[in-house]
C-alpha cells in the first residue's frame, strides 16, 4: 500500500512550546512549502525547476507557532488536479475506512495519514473540491474555508481565484482546536437558527447515500428553530459545475502554462488533457462563466444569509474502486464535480461531516454557511457530536 | 550524458555462424521484441501492461539468422511519437556529432549508438521521419523502406498505414551488407539514369542547409544521365504535411486509445497533447487528408518512374540545440514534417546520406525512388562514395 507521505528524509519540526495545539501532530499536502525541503506539487517535474523554499508557507507556520508538530509531506494528485486520488508517479494512499477504494482527492495524502490514524490533523487545499471529497470519502472532518480568508503565502497555486487552504481532523474537538487555530477566531457561541436542506443536491446524490445521511440531517434539524428544502442551483449543479470547469481549468492553464512551455513536464495522460482542455477555452465561454458565477454568488448570498446553513451531501457516492479505467472515472467526476463546484464558485465556507456509511463505506454530510461564517459551521460541527 | 541503450540487465544475443553479417553488432529500438525482454516502446507504463514477448520480431530475428550479434535495445521518444529524441523518462541520447543538441527522434538511442561507434548497425522505425531525421541529424546512412514490404511482426505498432522498419550504419558498405539482407535482395547492378531535384524542398529548406548540400547534389548528378528540377508537392509541402499531421496521430490514438483508457499512462505534455490532438480529428478532416494522400501517391509515381531517383534535404536544419521551450520547438517539428510527410502519405523508399555540414552540424541528403526500387537507393549510396 502506498505512503501517504511523499518520499524523502524524515521530516519532524517541533511546534512552539505550550500552544493551544501543543500535543498534537499535522502532516501538509505537498503544496505547501517547507523550508528547507522541495515542493513537490505531486509531479517528479515541479521541484526540479523550482526553487527549495527557505519559509514555511503561512499555514505550516500557523500550526506550528501554535503548538502543533510537523511530521511530514503527503501526496496529492498531480498539480492539484484531481478529485479521486491517484497519482500515477506517487501512488495511490490508503483509504483506510475502504482499502479497495480511493482516498479522494486532490488531498489524497493527507486525508489518508489522518484516517489511518499517522498524524492528528492534516492541510490540505481545496479549488474544486479537493478537501471536501477525500473527507467524505475517508470518514474525517474537513473544511473549505471562506476563499480569501486565509494567507495562501506559500501554497502552491492551481486556479487563485477559487483556491483555498483546508484542513482535516478525525474527531470534532481536535477539527475544532484545529480550526481556532486556522481561523483566529473562537468556535461560535450560539449555533445556526435556519436549515435548508438542498433538494437538488439530494436529489443528484445516489439514492443509497442520501438514505444513508437521513439520520444527520435529522440530528441537525434538531440544532435549528426551523428547517425548510430548497434549491442550492436553480439553473441545474451542472450549470454551475458546467461554469466551474471552464473558470477553472482556464485558470490553472495560466498557472502552469509557462512552467509547462519550458519543461514539458511528464503527467498521467488525463492530467495533460485536463490542462490542454483548459487551454482550449474560449474567450465566449468564460465570459458566460464569469456571468454564471455572479449569479451563484448572488444566489449563495441569498439562500445563505447569517443565521442560516444548508446543508447537502459531500459527494454523490462513496469512494470508487482504485484503479477504474478512464472511461469509466470520468463520468464519476463529472457527477461529483456538480456537488462541489458552488466552493469554488460561490466562495462560501463548508465543513464535510463524517458519520454516516454505504455499505459500510464513508460518506460525509457537508454544512455551508455565509461567508465569513466559518466558526460557525466549526460550532455545528461540535454539535452535531455532543 | 544518458546512454542510447535503454536500462536493464546486459543484452548479448549471438547471430547465427557463417552468415553474411558475421562479425556485425547491431542494436535495436526499444519498439522491436527481443525474447525474454520487455519491449518498453520509450513510456515507463508500457511495458507494464504488456506481456514480455517470447519470440523475436522478424526485423530482429532476420539480422541474427544473417549473423549479426545483438548488443543492446534503444531508447526511442514515448511511443515513437516524436522527432527530436528528447524522451523525458528515459533522457536524450547523446549524438556525438553535435554534443549539445539533439540525436532526432524517434529512433533517437540506435542513431546514438551506431553515431557513437557502440555497435556497427541499429533498428529504428519510421513513420513520419523517425529513421529519416536522426539519420541527417547524427550523420548517418538511414533507411525507411517502401511501406508495405517488411514483415512487422513484434514491432509496436503506431500508424499502421504509415509505419516502417528502417535501419541505420556509419558507412555506405556496412549499410548495403544490412540492407540486402533486410531487403532480401542484392544491391542493385545498375544505377538509376534520371535525378529529379525537389525545387520545393530545396526552397524550404535553410538556405544554409540547401547551400551545404549542393556538393552531394553534383555527386549525385554526375551518376545520372539527365537532371531536372521539379516540384516534389504541388499543392505544397505544408498541404501534404496537414495531410500526413491529419491520419497519422489520428491512427496513433487508435492504436494506443484503449492502453490509454485502461492505464491513463503517464507521457510528456507534448506527447499528450500530441494524442489528444490525434483523438479531436474530425471526420471531415480525414476525408479530405485521405484524398490528399491519393493525390501524393499520384504525383509520387508519375514523378518517380522505374530508373528515377529524386534528391531533397532530409531535414531543413541540422540538430536543434537539446533543452528548447515547446513553444520554439513546435514550429522547427512543423517545418520538419514538411519535409518528411511523403514518406508516411506516399509510402515511397528514402534513403538519407551523410557528408554535408552547417557550422559542423550533420544534415542529410535524401534520395527517394519508386515504391520498390530500394535497392536502387542502396546502390545509389554506394556509389556516392566510390
Amino acid at each position: 500500500m502506498t505512503s501517504p507521505f511523499v518520499p524523502g528524509p524524515a521530516l519532524r519540526i517541533a511546534g512552539a512550546p505550550g500552544g493551544p495545539l501543543a500535543g498534537l501532530t499535522f502532516a501538509a499536502k505537498d503544496l505547501f512549502d517547507v523550508a528547507g525541503r522541495p515542493t513537490g506539487g505531486g509531479n517528479p517535474d515541479w521541484a526540479r525547476q523550482h526553487p527549495v523554499p527557505t519559509r514555511h508557507a503561512w499555514a505550516v507556520q500557523r500550526l506550528l507557532d501554535a503548538g502543533a508538530t510537523l511530521i511530514g509531506k503527503t501526496v496529492t494528485d498531480e498539480v492539484s488536479l484531481g478529485l479521486l486520488g491517484e497519482n500515477a508517479f506517487d501512488g495511490t494512499p490508503l483509504n483506510p475506512k475502504a482499502p479497495d477504494r480511493v482516498p479522494g482527492g486532490s488531498s489524497s495524502g493527507s486525508a489518508s495519514a489522518v484516517a489511518q490514524g499517522l498524524c492528528d490533523a492534516a492541510l490540505g487545499t481545496d479549488t474544486g473540491g479537493s478537501v471536501r471529497v477525500p473527507a467524505s470519502f475517508c470518514g474525517l472532518y474537513g473544511i473549505r474555508p471562506t476563499h480569501g480568508r486565509l494567507d495562501l503565502t506559500g501554497m502552491m497555486p492551481q486556479a487563485p481565484s477559487s483556491d483555498t487552504t483546508g484542513w482535516f481532523a478525525r474527531d470534532a474537538a481536535t477539527f475544532a482546536r484545529v480550526s481556532e487555530v486556522m481561523l483566529g477566531e473562537p468556535v461560535a457561541a450560539s449555533l445556526p437558527t435556519r436549515l435548508v436542506v438542498a433538494a437538488d443536491a439530494f436529489g443528484f446524490a445516489d439514492a443509497e447515500t442520501a438514505a444513508a445521511l437521513v439520520p444527520m440531517v435529522r440530528r441537525l434539524s434538531a440544532l435549528v428553530k426551523e428547517v425548510r428544502e430548497d434549491l442550492l442551483a436553480p439553473p441545474g449543479l451542472s450549470v454551475w459545475a458546467r461554469a466551474q470547469r471552464t473558470l477553472q481549468p482556464y485558470e490553472a492553464w495560466l498557472t502552469f502554462k509557462d512552467w509547462i512551455d519550458r519543461d514539458n513536464p511528464r503527467f498521467a495522460f488525463s492530467v495533460a488533457r485536463n490542462l490542454i482542455s483548459g487551454s482550449a477555452i474560449p474567450e465566449s465561454e468564460r465570459q458566460w462563466a464569469t456571468m454564471m458565477r455572479a449569479e451563484a454568488r448572488a444566489r449563495l448570498a441569498w439562500l445563505l444569509p447569517p443565521g442560516t446553513v444548508l446543508c447537502m451531501p459531500t459527494t454523490p457516492f462513496p469512494a470508487p474502486p482504485k484503479g477504474l479505467p478512464l472511461a469509466t472515472l470520468e463520468p464519476l467526476r463529472a457527477r461529483i464535480v456538480c456537488l462541489t463546484s458552488h466552493g469554488g464558485l460561490g466562495g462560501v465556507p463548508q465543513v464535510s461531516l463524517p458519520g454516516a456509511h454505504v455499505d459500510g463505506l464513508p460518506v460525509g454530510l457537508s454544512i455551508l454557511g455565509a461567508r465569513g461564517s466559518d466558526a460557525a459551521l466549526v460550532a455545528v460541527a461540535k454539535a452535531m457530536v455532543t
